[in-house]
Protein backbone atom coordinates (compact mmCIF):
# COMPACT_ATOMS: atom_id res chain seq x y z
CA UNK A 1 0.00 0.00 0.00
CA UNK A 2 2.65 2.56 0.75
CA UNK A 3 4.74 1.32 -2.19
CA UNK A 4 1.34 2.02 -4.55
CA UNK A 5 1.06 5.39 -2.66
CA UNK A 6 4.44 6.29 -3.05
CA UNK A 7 4.59 5.12 -6.55
CA UNK A 8 1.74 7.62 -7.35
CA UNK A 9 2.80 10.43 -5.68
CA UNK A 10 6.14 10.69 -7.65
CA UNK A 11 4.83 10.53 -11.07
CA UNK A 12 3.87 13.57 -13.08
CA UNK A 13 2.59 16.82 -11.33
CA UNK A 14 -0.78 15.46 -12.49
CA UNK A 15 -0.85 12.23 -11.33
CA UNK A 16 0.83 13.18 -8.19
CA UNK A 17 -1.74 15.44 -7.74
CA UNK A 18 -4.66 13.20 -8.27
CA UNK A 19 -2.22 10.52 -5.84
CA UNK A 20 -2.69 13.43 -3.18
CA UNK A 21 -6.08 13.85 -3.46
CA UNK A 22 -7.04 10.52 -3.29
CA UNK A 23 -4.77 9.15 -0.79
CA UNK A 24 -2.96 10.33 2.88
CA UNK A 25 0.56 8.70 3.05
CA UNK A 26 -0.20 5.06 5.48
CA UNK A 27 0.40 6.16 9.18
CA UNK A 28 3.42 3.71 9.27
CA UNK A 29 6.70 3.97 11.03
CA UNK A 30 9.13 6.14 9.72
CA UNK A 31 8.07 9.75 8.02
CA UNK A 32 7.41 10.20 5.09
CA UNK A 33 9.88 11.95 2.84
CA UNK A 34 9.64 15.64 2.80
CA UNK A 35 10.25 15.91 -1.29
CA UNK A 36 7.78 13.17 -2.26
CA UNK A 37 5.03 14.93 -2.47
CA UNK A 38 6.66 17.71 -4.36
CA UNK A 39 4.49 19.27 -7.42
CA UNK A 40 7.50 21.30 -9.59
CA UNK A 41 10.90 20.47 -11.64
CA UNK A 42 13.71 20.26 -8.55
CA UNK A 43 16.70 22.67 -9.38
CA UNK A 44 19.47 22.33 -7.07
CA UNK A 45 23.05 22.84 -7.91
CA UNK A 46 26.87 22.55 -6.27
CA UNK A 47 28.68 25.71 -7.36
CA UNK A 48 32.36 25.33 -7.06
CA UNK A 49 35.85 27.51 -7.74
CA UNK A 50 38.87 25.04 -8.01
CA UNK A 51 42.57 26.32 -8.64
CA UNK A 52 43.66 25.10 -11.92
CA UNK A 53 42.31 23.98 -15.25
CA UNK A 54 40.87 20.62 -14.30
CA UNK A 55 38.11 20.52 -12.05
CA UNK A 56 38.11 16.61 -11.32
CA UNK A 57 41.73 16.84 -10.03
CA UNK A 58 42.36 20.54 -8.76
CA UNK A 59 41.94 21.32 -5.27
CA UNK A 60 38.42 23.00 -4.81
CA UNK A 61 38.54 26.12 -3.06
CA UNK A 62 34.82 27.03 -2.34
CA UNK A 63 31.52 25.55 -2.77
CA UNK A 64 28.13 26.56 -2.24
CA UNK A 65 24.65 25.10 -2.63
CA UNK A 66 21.94 26.75 -4.63
CA UNK A 67 18.37 25.67 -5.18
CA UNK A 68 15.21 27.29 -6.81
CA UNK A 69 12.67 25.40 -6.59
CA UNK A 70 10.39 25.66 -4.55
CA UNK A 71 11.98 29.15 -3.72
CA UNK A 72 15.34 30.44 -3.67
CA UNK A 73 17.61 28.68 -1.14
CA UNK A 74 21.49 27.39 -0.26
CA UNK A 75 24.94 28.86 0.90
CA UNK A 76 25.37 31.10 -2.45
CA UNK A 77 25.68 34.93 -1.23
CA UNK A 78 22.64 35.66 -3.30
CA UNK A 79 20.21 32.79 -4.03
CA UNK A 80 17.22 34.92 -5.44
CA UNK A 81 19.13 36.70 -7.82
CA UNK A 82 21.45 33.55 -8.72
CA UNK A 83 18.08 31.73 -9.36
CA UNK A 84 16.79 34.43 -12.09
CA UNK A 85 19.66 34.49 -13.68
CA UNK A 86 20.31 30.62 -14.28
CA UNK A 87 16.60 31.29 -15.36
CA UNK A 88 16.73 33.72 -17.39
CA UNK A 89 19.40 32.23 -19.51
CA UNK A 90 17.47 29.16 -19.91
CA UNK A 91 20.20 27.36 -18.11
CA UNK A 92 22.68 28.10 -20.53
CA UNK A 93 25.82 29.11 -18.14
CA UNK A 94 28.57 29.96 -20.50
CA UNK A 95 27.09 33.66 -20.84
CA UNK A 96 26.97 34.32 -16.74
CA UNK A 97 30.24 33.21 -16.72
CA UNK A 98 32.14 34.48 -19.20
CA UNK A 99 33.99 37.97 -18.24
CA UNK A 100 32.28 41.04 -19.33
CA UNK A 101 33.80 43.04 -22.16
CA UNK A 102 34.32 45.86 -20.13
CA UNK A 103 37.10 43.42 -17.86
CA UNK A 104 40.02 44.56 -18.31
CA UNK A 105 42.26 41.70 -17.06
CA UNK A 106 46.17 41.07 -18.07
CA UNK A 107 46.39 37.34 -19.51
CA UNK A 108 49.15 35.74 -17.68
CA UNK A 109 48.06 31.85 -16.57
CA UNK A 110 46.95 30.76 -13.61
CA UNK A 111 43.90 29.03 -14.33
CA UNK A 112 40.59 28.47 -12.38
CA UNK A 113 37.54 26.71 -12.92
CA UNK A 114 34.17 26.76 -11.84
CA UNK A 115 31.86 24.21 -11.93
CA UNK A 116 27.79 23.26 -11.38
CA UNK A 117 27.08 20.12 -11.06
CA UNK A 118 23.17 18.58 -10.26
CA UNK A 119 19.84 19.29 -11.53
CA UNK A 120 17.86 22.30 -13.45
CA UNK A 121 14.18 21.98 -13.77
CA UNK A 122 14.44 18.08 -13.51
CA UNK A 123 17.43 18.29 -16.30
CA UNK A 124 21.24 16.87 -14.92
CA UNK A 125 23.46 19.82 -14.95
CA UNK A 126 27.62 19.11 -15.37
CA UNK A 127 29.48 22.05 -16.31
CA UNK A 128 32.26 24.03 -16.17
CA UNK A 129 34.23 26.87 -17.41
CA UNK A 130 38.11 27.63 -17.16
CA UNK A 131 39.47 31.11 -16.34
CA UNK A 132 42.78 32.06 -17.71
CA UNK A 133 43.15 33.76 -14.24
CA UNK A 134 41.51 35.00 -11.51
CA UNK A 135 41.20 38.33 -13.38
CA UNK A 136 37.95 36.49 -14.93
CA UNK A 137 36.44 34.94 -12.58
CA UNK A 138 35.98 38.23 -10.45
CA UNK A 139 34.53 39.75 -13.70
CA UNK A 140 32.27 37.40 -14.87
CA UNK A 141 28.84 38.91 -16.63
CA UNK A 142 26.51 36.88 -14.36
CA UNK A 143 26.81 36.40 -10.67
CA UNK A 144 26.58 32.94 -10.47
CA UNK A 145 29.86 32.03 -9.61
CA UNK A 146 30.73 35.19 -7.33
CA UNK A 147 30.51 33.44 -4.25
CA UNK B 1 47.69 43.58 -5.39
CA UNK B 2 43.92 42.36 -5.04
CA UNK B 3 44.95 39.12 -7.25
CA UNK B 4 48.07 38.19 -5.07
CA UNK B 5 46.06 38.95 -1.78
CA UNK B 6 43.46 36.60 -3.09
CA UNK B 7 46.18 33.99 -4.13
CA UNK B 8 47.53 34.04 -0.69
CA UNK B 9 44.11 33.72 0.95
CA UNK B 10 42.53 30.85 -1.00
CA UNK B 11 45.37 28.82 -0.72
CA UNK B 12 45.51 25.70 2.13
CA UNK B 13 44.02 26.84 5.25
CA UNK B 14 47.40 27.47 7.15
CA UNK B 15 48.69 29.67 4.46
CA UNK B 16 44.74 31.63 4.34
CA UNK B 17 45.58 32.14 8.25
CA UNK B 18 48.73 33.90 7.56
CA UNK B 19 46.71 35.99 4.50
CA UNK B 20 44.28 36.99 6.43
CA UNK B 21 46.37 38.51 9.25
CA UNK B 22 48.88 39.88 7.02
CA UNK B 23 46.67 41.35 4.47
CA UNK B 24 43.45 43.18 4.35
CA UNK B 25 41.15 43.04 1.31
CA UNK B 26 41.84 45.77 -0.89
CA UNK B 27 39.08 48.49 -0.63
CA UNK B 28 38.83 48.38 -4.84
CA UNK B 29 34.89 47.90 -6.37
CA UNK B 30 32.97 45.34 -5.96
CA UNK B 31 32.42 43.19 -2.93
CA UNK B 32 34.86 40.44 -1.65
CA UNK B 33 33.34 37.25 -2.73
CA UNK B 34 32.49 36.10 1.23
CA UNK B 35 33.59 32.45 0.37
CA UNK B 36 37.22 33.91 -0.15
CA UNK B 37 38.04 34.00 3.24
CA UNK B 38 37.09 30.74 4.12
CA UNK B 39 39.28 28.92 6.23
CA UNK B 40 37.61 25.11 6.01
CA UNK B 41 37.39 22.55 3.12
CA UNK B 42 33.78 22.47 1.22
CA UNK B 43 31.74 20.43 2.26
CA UNK B 44 28.59 20.85 -0.43
CA UNK B 45 26.36 18.20 -2.05
CA UNK B 46 23.22 18.34 -4.11
CA UNK B 47 21.74 14.45 -4.13
CA UNK B 48 18.96 13.22 -6.32
CA UNK B 49 16.30 10.88 -6.18
CA UNK B 50 15.99 9.42 -10.76
CA UNK B 51 13.16 7.32 -11.90
CA UNK B 52 15.29 4.34 -13.37
CA UNK B 53 18.18 2.74 -13.58
CA UNK B 54 20.42 5.56 -15.20
CA UNK B 55 21.11 8.90 -13.18
CA UNK B 56 22.01 10.71 -16.46
CA UNK B 57 18.98 10.02 -18.59
CA UNK B 58 16.46 8.66 -16.29
CA UNK B 59 13.80 11.70 -14.83
CA UNK B 60 15.22 13.36 -11.93
CA UNK B 61 12.54 13.41 -9.29
CA UNK B 62 14.11 15.07 -6.61
CA UNK B 63 16.69 17.17 -5.70
CA UNK B 64 17.91 18.64 -2.35
CA UNK B 65 21.20 20.73 -1.71
CA UNK B 66 23.34 19.45 1.51
CA UNK B 67 26.15 21.78 2.62
CA UNK B 68 28.11 20.98 5.83
CA UNK B 69 30.74 22.99 6.22
CA UNK B 70 31.08 25.89 7.95
CA UNK B 71 27.30 24.85 9.37
CA UNK B 72 25.08 22.57 8.15
CA UNK B 73 22.44 23.93 5.90
CA UNK B 74 20.55 23.04 2.45
CA UNK B 75 17.21 21.91 1.58
CA UNK B 76 17.75 18.67 3.15
CA UNK B 77 15.15 18.11 5.57
CA UNK B 78 17.60 16.92 8.54
CA UNK B 79 20.92 18.54 7.68
CA UNK B 80 22.98 18.41 10.53
CA UNK B 81 21.95 14.23 10.99
CA UNK B 82 22.71 14.10 7.42
CA UNK B 83 26.26 15.55 7.77
CA UNK B 84 27.12 13.78 10.88
CA UNK B 85 26.30 10.86 9.08
CA UNK B 86 28.92 11.34 5.98
CA UNK B 87 31.16 12.19 8.44
CA UNK B 88 31.11 9.29 10.32
CA UNK B 89 31.67 7.38 7.17
CA UNK B 90 34.54 8.75 6.22
CA UNK B 91 32.39 9.87 2.78
CA UNK B 92 31.81 6.57 1.93
CA UNK B 93 28.36 6.53 0.62
CA UNK B 94 27.88 2.77 -0.18
CA UNK B 95 26.77 1.76 3.36
CA UNK B 96 24.73 4.74 3.83
CA UNK B 97 22.61 3.75 0.69
CA UNK B 98 22.54 0.14 1.02
CA UNK B 99 19.07 -1.16 2.31
CA UNK B 100 18.92 -2.22 6.04
CA UNK B 101 19.23 -5.70 6.81
CA UNK B 102 16.03 -5.72 8.62
CA UNK B 103 14.41 -4.54 5.14
CA UNK B 104 11.56 -6.78 4.19
CA UNK B 105 11.19 -5.95 0.34
CA UNK B 106 9.84 -7.53 -2.45
CA UNK B 107 11.90 -8.39 -5.63
CA UNK B 108 10.35 -6.64 -8.55
CA UNK B 109 12.53 -4.94 -11.05
CA UNK B 110 10.98 -1.32 -10.53
CA UNK B 111 14.80 0.85 -10.02
CA UNK B 112 15.21 3.81 -8.67
CA UNK B 113 18.68 5.94 -8.39
CA UNK B 114 20.39 7.67 -6.17
CA UNK B 115 22.89 10.45 -6.83
CA UNK B 116 25.38 12.64 -4.49
CA UNK B 117 27.25 14.93 -6.77
CA UNK B 118 29.26 17.84 -5.45
CA UNK B 119 32.19 18.19 -3.22
CA UNK B 120 33.40 16.30 0.31
CA UNK B 121 35.94 18.24 2.92
CA UNK B 122 37.46 20.10 -0.63
CA UNK B 123 37.40 16.40 -2.86
CA UNK B 124 35.13 15.74 -5.79
CA UNK B 125 32.09 13.85 -5.16
CA UNK B 126 30.43 11.68 -8.17
CA UNK B 127 28.29 8.59 -6.32
CA UNK B 128 25.12 6.86 -7.84
CA UNK B 129 23.52 3.98 -6.51
CA UNK B 130 20.55 1.63 -8.05
CA UNK B 131 17.70 0.50 -6.20
CA UNK B 132 16.04 -2.93 -7.64
CA UNK B 133 13.07 -0.98 -6.76
CA UNK B 134 11.12 1.73 -3.99
CA UNK B 135 11.20 0.13 -0.88
CA UNK B 136 14.79 -0.34 -0.90
CA UNK B 137 15.09 3.61 -1.06
CA UNK B 138 12.71 3.72 1.56
CA UNK B 139 14.70 1.36 4.23
CA UNK B 140 17.99 2.65 3.51
CA UNK B 141 20.64 2.66 6.31
CA UNK B 142 21.63 6.38 6.59
CA UNK B 143 19.34 9.42 6.40
CA UNK B 144 21.17 10.53 3.60
CA UNK B 145 18.96 9.48 1.13
CA UNK B 146 15.91 9.83 3.09
CA UNK B 147 14.10 13.29 1.37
Amino acid sequence: MRSIARGLGLGSAAMALTALTALAWPGTAGAAPSGAQSLYAPSALVLTVTAGPDAATGTVLRAVTLACAPKPGGTHPSPAAACREVRAAGAKLDPLAAPASRAACTREWNPMTVTADGVWQGKRVQYSYTFGNPCGLRNTTGILFHF
